[in-house]
Formats: structure tokens, C-alpha cells, sequence
């Protein structure tokens, strides 16, 4: 075996690639970490020692989540709470993980937790769940496609024994076919257990595919075709949902809202209706809301969700309504893609932060932690919510940042 | 003074709360993280070690970036590259910094970084920058609005001069004003430096806000009213922009595409027009691409960008054109929010992640080191468009995942 | 009785509305047509003799159609085809009533008709049906709401029963229901027959709220609550679709496009890329297509459609593929609401240009004139995109508005 | 020349084209549209009688708006009204006419002009104006395409110059680049008199088309791409407008809600909350209001504006405020597209209902009657806002559909 030094020559001069030297140091992991950043180093005239500062465990790291891996990203992790959730599976107080480096994001989340709690409580429910996949087909003609379809809608028994046959976790909901032209597009609506499921919605897609093409002709042009839709917004994931849709609501006091918000409902519901639903409104957007954007990242980083699926987090709607003594405040999610086993949650402290929340690993009966977990991140947001309206209509957040931030 | 254990016991028992331990310790930053870290661990019957393994400095992070802290979240850190970017900031060869849990993804831009170098590099081009925030007014009238809103546009400089005598990095570029009912938008639209600049903007907002209110009579009803729009996705954002208007472009030859990314251009091309165009249209998404927000993503919390920007990033579309000898590949992202100072930019992971680029700190002239950012992120996006792309098109996706997540 | 001076002084005066006309003349309505005509003219210093010359029945065009009659406007029709429909309900050649003042149309649409029957002709599928009302109810809480909906899930038989005793024409297929914090829409989706159906959906509807309201405490706010959606926009019938969805195609040879359209398959597929992907994606429209709504509106003024279901018609994607010999033409209307019973259908000149067409009046089996119609329309619909493609390919457009309308 | 009968046997025979009759009548217009329908009668076996019933001038209906013509359709037309009116250009009461086949819709319109003229009368305003038209070229690069951006607006005053010197009325307000990849869309904005304007604008268009191929290399690939965006609803004409965009107002008396529109303030503003805000939201809607289209269409069609442009009206907002005494109520209509000459408005039944409203022709100054008649249709659009708002608050609605419909 090559020396450190000669190993690190090599791949400087070209001869070994960044990603060869696993192979060249034997599978010694954290030897190739420390051997790439080294070169990166070199390459790029940096001192790269807090990147090697980690102490989750490489190999593991690069087997299932990572490549040509330096190191890791340190990102500041505070916690908000503890946040009263009264939900079918989230049923206590739970402290909110939240990874950020967004000044006044964990404070703010931590009054609308207060908020909360002196209300009551939160209410969170899962009202549909689903991760999808939809590949692209193309036909030879349109009458092609509809008999194509036709087929699938026959066999949909067969299309399900395939795709199950797959994971023993997967649960072929349905088959959604939609046709623009010859272009056949068919959403594969899957309960995945406590995963995320993406990976296994599409690996089950791609078997169920192959069958098709043999059966029926049609050509899969990409197992993606965006009609899923994974990482991008889109209106179809609002109004039919993907991952978990959840509701969560809660009824704050005008005693709750002055002494803990500094504020008053009408303030709050004026914000909500000229921002969220106006405002949202004129711009075309698919968020009807003040920032759910924010707590859902700063939880996904830190319980190792995939952070691309903050997009799809993003979507929903922030309802407020004036009722007699306070404020009925409300979130909706249609479309968030959380889990508590596979993806990132296995890593060291994204699997602490899961621990935090009684939620990592697979739950019992299947699928319950990651409803569990999805009916807190819900509250989570709506705690979000609340604060930055209310400081909003309080005019606090201008000065929040600059308190913070400068 | 009081001891750990007394703290402990004060917050367990509710008579202290979690943000007043700084305060308890005498401002002791790290010995507040590791008691609030004890109080969790104690109130979750967890043990939260790896959060409380780090290296960043937390009492700078506490000051900017973080409430409650209790440590920090590791996300494994890869590098793909180097890529050579042909972008009138940035110019050479870069490594990509990619903080990600998603298996494959690091060694698909690699992929593509390779592609795009053997066929002589991408190109970059920012066509358009802004910052941007809209406040929103409630008018007496519609007839008052619009009177308000002539005062706006007859006293820009007045208004000027006010937004930029709160910051010597900001310049406001423009106010565009939008009108529903009596309910009036502001857009302010402003160069930021190399900063993100949202905070900035805001500052500035609330402070002509101020003077519009009391000029005009409008009642500022909050200083975000979602047209800016901040952290949801908007049409609005695609079609105006927001932060860095960022066009990356490559000529893939034939040969490339068979050597390196295994297909060819007519299947890439047709990947491309039934997935990113046809099936992006049909589900009424803002995201004609593949996956900007997985490269985004990555990027933004390898460089202490705000992940909740990862929304506005995937927004966008990805073009391919057969044209001779290869295939012209593009990638248009309208709404990039990017910075190298300010934010999570100083933190000791992210800073030197930036530093792997060139571009940590603020650039010469002011701006420049975020142009070049904003350039090595559209040439980073291209080559993970690329690069999937080819393999949907290849139909190794599934195998990808297969080998890596199971 | 009063003397028509009498009655006109009267109503001059104000002391007779415009609507109590009919009752002053004892219900002689064209007496009433007339006198009231009679008072505008005097009130407004007009003569509308061309609007008094009109051959329809108003004595039952007011029963049905109009209030305030004052007469008739006239719309120029034209036609164009005949047209080669190969569809399942439309088989033979149609000529196709147009009734609109835009010149070029009729004579662009002739063309496409031109072209398709060179190529064999058109072949139209519906592909889903069913009109929709979606009202909006108010709940308690968002638990209500879940409990609401889930009797709804348990009752469908009973609600199906009281919804299809409101006509019998109508058959209930589906109540989707969906939930934004504690408002709750329930999209009613109907078979109607040979009816475009929203009136006798709307009725069904309402009793079928009564009976909902009465036994889950839900409060209903509007028996329509934009979820339908009628004549607006929106993606959710994109997707949904409400009324007929169908798909046209044709596969127009090289000779075809070269004679009769003068251009190139390679420039029509390029308009179609560039203009109604591109362009349509970055412009955020629902409508991928050329001029869908030109084709829709014309039809729909001449057969006694709901002109304001122009809406929903210009809604859909056209697509172009090359293939050997050839390029693959297809539109994809989501959203057709059309009927050859009710609404306009019965007025004569409308009556006589269904009748051109085969298709006035009910079906048998029912529903089955309204299917077939709808496939005329789509086929046309694909005329008139090939003909405005070719145009704009060839840059014959600007040409012909300059010959035609200056 | 031949006799009728001689003519009729060529065309069925099919040695004569349909559109080619006028010419072997030697130019008798009337002649040859008899002759058509006689065909078309024979054809299809009808009796088109009332088709043929019509007295507009078929000679100069031929020149500009309609080809083939075989006669009219007559569509029933109603007058509501008058409508207190409070705009800069129109002031006073207007009767609205509205052809339509929908009843209840002018009783309705009617009973909301009486809730407005109660209420002291609408205030209209337009707050933007701009025909526009943007078609998409084709660029060698990105690079190619932006020095081809930098040229155009270097060159602004030459292009202006080409763009006006196409016709009088027409002045180039601005042309909006877009980049996407590199198709490049030019947004050409204008004014265009007392015209809607879009085949003036598409003349100006085109024209300076040929410069910019000629002197920047960027190949024209259609005149329209899409983002203009004509006749296809989109979010880019929503929020920078096209036509006209007006807003509208009025506040409503407790008493005239109670008397007039049978209903509260606060039922109304629930409405108007649950389906006009929240039901569009979740259905990704552009058209934030209860029917703008059906006032449209029935106007439009009334007074011979494009029909098709029913889709653009069709966005918008409307909003409703409780406020002291009564209830703001507001419509937002970015794009009305409307002219009080060319296209059909020669017409003659459409001359007499512009006449009605004093906007037919030519204003002076130029562009006031197409700003007078704007202002007036968005007052009507409120009118019917008010009306189906109230109706669906008091649950009105079904029951005037059953009275006048079945």
C-alpha cells in the first residue's frame, strides 16, 4: 500500500481520482477523508481543520448518504419549547430541534411555543399521506396511451403485487394516470412505513415500469417525469399532497395574544389576510403563508430529512380567524416529506435529535413515528406562524433582526 | 454565583428558562450550551454527545445565528469537482462544496463537472440582481392609494436617500409599486454588496415605510406582505427575479455525452422536453427542471446560506436543444439568494467552504465575490442537471439508489 | 292597460323599473322588448334599430336566458371544414360553426381543417367527465372538519341519493374533499347528461349541503367556493379536470405541411417548443398552446355554449413531435364544459348551428350528443393550432391581419 | 356568371371551394353568403333559417372580421343599469348591456348597480395601461443572447421609431427582455389609442423584429412566444398587467346590504374570505373573485371586443373589508383588454351598445373612450361581484337558478 504522501501526489498530479481513494487506501475511510481534504486543501491553498472536525462515523456516512467526502458542516443547533402537541400520535410536550443560522428564527419559534402552550395546546392531523413518483411514458399515439392506461386500471392488482414485491414496507396506494398528448404520466401514490420513501417509491416505480413497457408498449422515457412532484413546487402537490398533508390549529386567548404576542387579534388576523392570502395571492405563489420555509429547514437539517424537500414544505396556507375570545389560528401542510428511519436520520446527531423528540427509527405499529414526527413539525410551524405574524403586527420584526443581527 | 447542578436544578424546576441560562452563568456561552445541551438531555432522557461535539465558536453563532443553542448539527460534507466556470466573476476551476444526507448526489455533479470540463467548461451569466422586499399598506381608498402612490414615484431620491442611510452596502434600485383594492405593495429592490442582503433590505424597508406612513397616510400593515416574495415559491420571483438572475450554458459534444454520461443527446433531449417541460407544466409547477434544489441545497448549507432559500433556488427551467455536434444544455435560475458575508457565512465550516471557492468575505469591488458565488452555483446546478438528466435518460437513476441507499 | 306612451312615460319617470315592464304590458314580451328598448334609446340619445332586428323567441329566451331584454346582438358566423372527426361519439366530416368578429380566424381554422383531412383526419378521446361545485363550508374546528368529512366518506350512498333525486339526469361520481385549516370544500363531480350540467349540479349541490349541514353541524358559506373552479383559471381543473377532458391528434405528413401549410415540420415543432413550453412556462400560464381560446370562444357564441367557459377552454397544452414522415399534433383541453341541451342550445340561431353539426338536443343514449360535440370541438381545436403554428412558423401571421384587418 | 343553382352544384361537386364563392359572384357578398348556407344546408341537411336572418352590413363584416360567412348568430341582449359611475373619464350613469344566454345574470348585474347607485356610485381607476406582444427568438448562446439585449437597449429610440412609425396611434411604452436559456422574449408594451391594439401591436412587432434579426443575428422563431401572454391565462399579465388595469370600489351601507342585498356585512366578508381568497388559493387559481367572466363575456360580446380576451379578464381580485358603517368592496382587474374601434366594434349592433354607453369610436383625446369604456365595464364587473356575493351569502343562488332556469 502507497503511502499517505505518495497517494496524495497521485491524485494531484491526476493519476487517481478524488473518489479513487477509498480503493487506494484499502476502504479506510477516514484515511481517504483526511487524504481528499488534504488534496482539496492543497488545490485551493485553504486550511480546511473545523471541515475535519466531525465525529459521526464516515464509513457509515458514505455508504448511504455521502460521496468524495472532506468532512461535515457544523451547523448551530438550538432548540425551541418545549411545544404542548395534542395529536393522534404526537401526544406531550416535545422540544423542537431546529439547525439554523437564521438569527431570531429559534427565539421567535420558542414565543410561539409559549403561545401555544398557554393556549392549550396545539392540534395537529394527518389528513392524507403518500409519497409519490411519476415517470413518463411515451406512446405511439393517443389511442396507444388510453389503452395503455386502460390496461393498468385492469391490472391494477398485478401492478401492486410488483411493486410490493419490491419492500416489504411499501404499500401501493394507487395509480394515477394522466395523459397531455401522447405523453403518458402515471402517479405512483405509496405508504412507505416510517421512510421518507422516496428511494423506495421510485425503485418500486422502475419495476412496475419495466412490466408495463412489456406489457402494454409503452416506452418509459424517465422515471421521473415531475408530475410526482419531487423538489420542485408545484400545484399539484398543494392540492392532492405528497408526504404527509397535515392540518394543525390552535385557538389563542386575546390574554395569550397581549401578554405573550404583544399584540391584538385583529393586528394578527389583518397580517394573515393582506399577507398571506393578498399578498400571496398577487405574487402567484404556492405560499399562502409567513414562513413555513423556515422551521421546516431548520428541522430537516437537524434530524437529517432531505433539505431539497423544504421546497415541497413551503407549500400551504396560514388561515387566522377572529372567534369569540381570540383567535383561531391554522396551518396546512399538503405536502410534507419527513421520516424517521433511512435518508440522513441514521446520522450521529441527526439520530439525537430524532431521540429528542421519542421518534427516530421505525415506530410501532409501522409508520406511527413518522406521523408521529409530522404532527409535531406541523405545530412546530404553526409555533412559526404565530410568532412572526404577531411580531409582525406588533412591527418587532424589523427590530428583532437588527437587535440580532448586526 | 450558582453551580451547574444548581442551574440544572432551576431549570428543571421552571423557575429559570432555557434563554435566561446565559444570563445565569455570566454570560459563559459554551457552559450555557452544555447546560441547556443537560436540561434537554435530562428532560428526554437522551444523551445528545455528538451535538455537543464541535468546533464552532457558539458565542459568535449565539450573537447572529442561533437562540437556545445546545451544539450543532454535522451534515457530511463532499466535494465534486473541480469545475471549470467560464462566468465574468468567476473564472477557473472550482470544488463544489455539497453538505447533503442524499446518497449519489455529490457523485452525480461530479458527473456532470466532468462532462461539462471535457466539453470546455460552462458559461455563467447574471442577467439580472435584487434583493427584495415588500411591505404592505392598507390605503382609506383605492383613490388614496393611488394618490400614495404618485407621492412614492414624484420623491424616489427622498425616498433613496432614507434607504440608504441605513446601510453603506445598500443601493435601492427601484420601488415597484403594485395595487388589490386598497391594499398596496411596495417591492423594494436593492444591490446588497456581497451580502444576501435580506435583512438589509428589511431595514431599510421599515425605515421608508416609516416615512411613507406618516407622508402618506397609509397604515403599514406589515413590512413583508409576500410580494417580495421571501421563502415561498412565487411566480412573481420567477418572472422578476430575485437576488442573482443567473443563466448558465453548455455545448455537450456527442462524444461527451457517450463517453462520460453513458446515452445520447436525442434521449437526453427527450428527458428533458416530456419531464422539465410537458410534466412540469402539467402539474402547475414553478420548477421546469430536474432538480435544482438538491444542488442548492447542498450548497447553501455547505456555505452558511439561508436553507430556506433552497425554495426560491428551485425555481427555474433547464433547456435542451439538439444543435450540431452535441447538445446545448442550459439551466436559468431566476431567484438565487446568495451571499459571502453576513448570515451563516462566518462560521468556521462554511467560511472555509467559501474560502475552497475564493469567495469568502466580501469581494473587490463590493458585490463581486457574490457574483462569483452566484456563477459557480449555476455552473454546480447545470452540472447536476446534467448529470441526472443523463441518467434518467440512461435509466440508471434507479440503479444509482439501489446500490447506494439499500 | 296603459298605452305605450303611458308605460314609457312612466318608466321615464321612474315610477315603472325596467324589469316591471313586462307586467305593465300583461305580459306581452316583445311589447316589452320593444318599450323598454324604446326607454333606453330615450334615456341615452341612442337608436338601436340593428339590436331590434332580431328572428329568436324572446317570450322564451326570457324565461330562460335574459332579463331586461332589449333585443339581439348579431355575431358574424362563419365556417369552416369540413372537418374529418374520427372519434368514438363524432365519426364522418363536421362543418364548424364560428361566430366571431376577429377576421383571419375562420379562414385559419379552414386551413388546419384542410390539412387534418389530408392527413386522414382527426381522431378525439375523452379521456374524463364530469361538471363540478365545490362549496365551501365553515367548521367548528379542524377536528369538526375531519369528522365531517369522514361521514361524508361513510354516507356517499345516502348523499348520492339525495343529489340524484334532484335530476334525473344527473349521476354523482364523486365527492373529493378537501380541508384548508377549518374550512372544508367538497368538490361535487357529476355526470349531467347531454348538459353542460352546472345549474343542475348546483342544485344537487345545495340540497345535498342542507342535508350536510343538518347532520354534521358544518355551516355552509357559499355553495360555490372557487374549488369547482368555474370561470376562473386554475390549476386544480388542469389537473382535475371538469367538464370533458379530451385529447385531438394527427400525424400531418411532410408533403401536407409543405403544401398546405407552408413551412416545415422542423419550424412547427420549434413554435410549439419555443412558444408554447418556454414561453408559457416563464410567463406562468396555464395555457400551453397557441390560441386555444379563439377556437373555443367562436364555437362556443355559435352553438349557445356559456361564453364565460372560454376560461376554462383556453386551459390545456399542445404538442408537436417529430416522427418519421411526419410531425405528431395533439391538444390536451382539460377542461371543456360544453352541452347540446339547456343553457343557449335552445335559442334558434344556436339551435341551427348544433343542428350543422348533428348534435342539437339529447342523445341516445344520453349524454352521448354532448360527447360527440365535444370531440368536434377538440378537432377543431387542433385545427386551428396547426393553422396558427404553421402561420407563425412561416410568418404568415402579421400578414394576414395586415391584409385582413386594416 | 352562373346561376345560383350552377354555383351551389360546383361547390357540392367540389370544384369550388367554399371561401371561393364570393369570387364566382363576382364580389356580391350577400349573394355569396346565401349561397354558403344554402351548401351548408344541403350539406348537413338543415335548415339554417334564422342564421340567415340578419341586418348587418355582411360587405364590410367580410373585409375584417369574419370569412365564410354564412349569416349571424343572434345572442340575446339585456340592459342593467343605469350604473352610477365615478371614473376620470367616465361620470355618470351608464346602462350596461350584456348579451348572454345565462339567466339571472342581468337581474343580478341590475341589483347590484342599485346596491352601487344607493351607495353614492363606484369609483373606477386605471392604474396601468399596455397592449403587448412579445415574441421569442432564437439565440446562437446565452452569451449571443444577452449582447443582443444590451443592443436593444442601447438602441431603444431606433426601435421605437421603427415600432411607431407602423402606425399613428400606436407609441412603444417599453420592451421587457426575459432570457430563458437562449430563447429570448421581447415584451413590447404600448399604447394604442382607442384600439384593444393587439394586431397594431403585433404590426409594430414584427417590424421591429426584422431589425433586430438584421442587425443582432437573433432568428425570430414566432412573433408571439406566449409571454405576451394572449388569449391563455397567465401570472405574468396578472401581475405586470395587460390592456387595461383598473381598479374599482364602493362602499356598501349597512342598510343597502340589509335592503338591496337582502344579507350582512360580515356574510358577505366571509364569502368573500372562504371563496374568493382561501377556495382560489387551493385551487391555484388566477382569478381571485366570484364571476368576473361572466360580466365580461356578456359585455364583450355586446359590443364586439374579442371574445377570446374573456380569458384575461377573467384575473383578478376581488376583496371585501368591514368597515365603519358598511363594507368596502373592491374589484382588481389586471387585464382588460378592451377598444372602442376596430375588431367588432363597426359592427352594427355592437356600434349601438357602444353607443349606449357614449363610447363608440374615436375619443378625443385619443384612448379616453377606451379609457371611459374600461372604467365602466370594471364598475359593472363590481356590480356583478356585489350581486353573486350577496346572493351566495343569503344562499340566493339555487334558487334563482331554479325560478328562471328549469
Amino acid at each position: 500500500m502507497k503511502s499517505d504522501e505518495e497517494i496524495l501526489e497521485a491524485v494531484l498530479r491526476g493519476e487517481l481520482k478524488m473518489h479513487e481513494i477509498e480503493r487506494a487506501v484499502g476502504g479506510d475511510v477516514l484515511r481517504a477523508v483526511e487524504l481528499r481534504r488534504a488534496f482539496v486543501e492543497k488545490k485551493t491553498g485553504t486550511h480546511l481543520k473545523h471541515i475535519g472536525h466531525f465525529s459521526l462515523n464516515a464509513e457509515r456516512a458514505m455508504r448511504a448518504n455521502i460521496e468524495n467526502m472532506i468532512g461535515a458542516t457544523q451547523v448551530p443547533l438550538g432548540v425551541a419549547g418545549p411545544l404542548r402537541v395534542k395529536g393522534r400520535f404526537a401526544s406531550g410536550e416535545f422540544f423542537i430541534p431546529l439547525a439554523t443560522t437564521e438569527g431570531a428564527l429559534v427565539a421567535s419559534v420558542n414565543r410561539g411555543c409559549t403561545a401555544i402552550n398557554r393556549s392549550g395546546g396545539a392540534s395537529a392531523f394527518i389528513v392524507a399521506e403518500g409519497m409519490t413518483r411519476a415517470p413518463v411514458f411515451r406512446a405511439n399515439s393517443v389511442e396507444h396511451a388510453i389503452n395503455a392506461i386502460n390496461f393498468i386500471r385492469e391490472n391494477e392488482e398485478k401492478l401492486r403485487e410488483i411493486a410490493e414485491s419490491t419492500s416489504r414496507h411499501l404499500k401501493l396506494k394507487e395509480i394515477q394516470p394522466f395523459l397531455v398528448g401522447r405523453n403518458v404520466f402515471l402517479r405512483f401514490v405509496c405508504e412507505t412505513g416510517d421512510a421518507m420513501g422516496m428511494n423506495m417509491v421510485t425503485i418500486a416505480t422502475d419495476e412496475v415500469s419495466s412490466f408495463i413497457e412489456e406489457k402494454t408498449g409503452l416506452k418509459l422515457v424517465a422515471v421521473s417525469g415531475n408530475v410526482c412532484t419531487d423538489k420542485k413546487p408545484s400545484a399539484l402537490n398543494f392540492i392532492l399532497g405528497r408526504g404527509k398533508t397535515v392540518v394543525a390549529e390552535v385557538v389563542l386567548s386575546e390574554e395569550v395574544i397581549e401578554d405573550v404576542l404583544k399584540t391584538t387579534k385583529e393586528a394578527m388576523f389583518e397580517v394573515v389576510m393582506r399577507k398571506c392570502l393578498v399578498g400571496s395571492a398577487f405574487a402567484s405563489s404556492l405560499g399562502f403563508n409567513a414562513h413555513f420555509a423556515n422551521i421546516i429547514a431548520a428541522i430537516f437539517i437537524a434530524t437529517g430529512q432531505d433539505a431539497a424537500h423544504v421546497v415541497e414544505g413551503s407549500l400551504g396556507v396560514t388561515t387566522a380567524e377572529i372567534v369569540d375570545g381570540g383567535l383561531h389560528f391554522a396551518v396546512t401542510l399538503p405536502s410534507l416529506c419527513v421520516g424517521t428511519v433511512g435518508g440522513g436520520t441514521p446520522l450521529e446527531t441527526q439520530q439525537e435529535a430524532l431521540k429528542m423528540m421519542g421518534v427516530a427509527g421505525g415506530g410501532t405499529p409501522e409508520g406511527s413515528n413518522a406521523r408521529k414526527f409530522a404532527e409535531i413539525v406541523a405545530c412546530a410551524v404553526l409555533a412559526g406562524e404565530i410568532s412572526l405574524t404577531a411580531a409582525l403586527a406588533a412591527r418587532h420584526l424589523t427590530q428583532a433582526h437588527i437587535r440580532l443581527n448586526r
